[in-house]
């Protein structure tokens, strides 16, 4: 049975996860990338290395997260997420941000992966949830 | 360790793989949702109700699809191909690639569960990749 998630619960599946697929874009090309986040129940923080993400959201901080909680075919949940890219660009507030990041946060994605082994300028910027929207597909037997 | 995949690489596993997340974009608003596809080496097909994401992209064909496959955070694949939208119109084509999508997907997403209780227009679109790159984590103990 397919149901619309309410704010509460969609914002509950945000905080539990940590992987979501991130879109942008940039004159009319879009660009969706898995990402390593951690959403404090406000905003939704992610580290990025420099790059086309990064230089595309700056251009355009419209973004979408997709979030998704998948037990099998019959069970599932999925959040989506409107919100603006916004940058921390300020030492203390990229280094507060970061040091909570690596709490939460193993190296799984590219950007993060690559973040180990190399000394490159490190990006933090946060989501602020404009609209969010959820749903959830679940069977009894 | 942070490893590029050749294009081969990279269309096996989106062969290999059911489930994707797709972007589009219109007027510089970005949306993701997540999408069951068949990729026949040629091309990738997908089913869909009418709705937000067909209306994007009856405006701006411009697709980019994400699609991953995560063992655990120390090895994982991703792929992104970007590619263009295009809708089955003609009867014994859509009839044809939907009946080849039913024989290969199970129904997970929004969209798929949706169809199998109401009875709307069904929509079949394909998408043609233009471009496919994949990077891959793998680390041995």
């Amino acid at each position: 049975m397919l149901i619309q998630l309410g704010e509460q619960e969609s914002l509950k599946l945000l905080e539990e996860m940590k992987i979501g697929r991130m879109g942008c874009c940039l004159n009319d090309a879009p660009y969706v990338i898995p990402i390593h986040y951690f959403f404090d129940g406000k905003h939704i923080y992610v580290h990025s290395l420099p790059g086309r993400k990064i230089e595309m959201l700056r251009a355009n901080p419209n973004v979408c997260l997709q979030v998704d909680e998948i037990k099998d075919e019959y069970n599932w949940r999925s959040v989506i997420v409107f919100g603006r890219y916004e940058e921390l660009t300020a030492v203390a507030e990229h280094d507060t941000a970061l040091a909570m990041l690596f709490r939460h946060m193993p190296h799984l994605t590219p950007v993060e992966a690559g973040m180990n082994r190399q000394s490159v300028q490190s990006i933090v910027f946060r989501i602020k949830p404009d609209q969010v929207t959820g749903v959830c597909e679940q069977w009894s037997e």
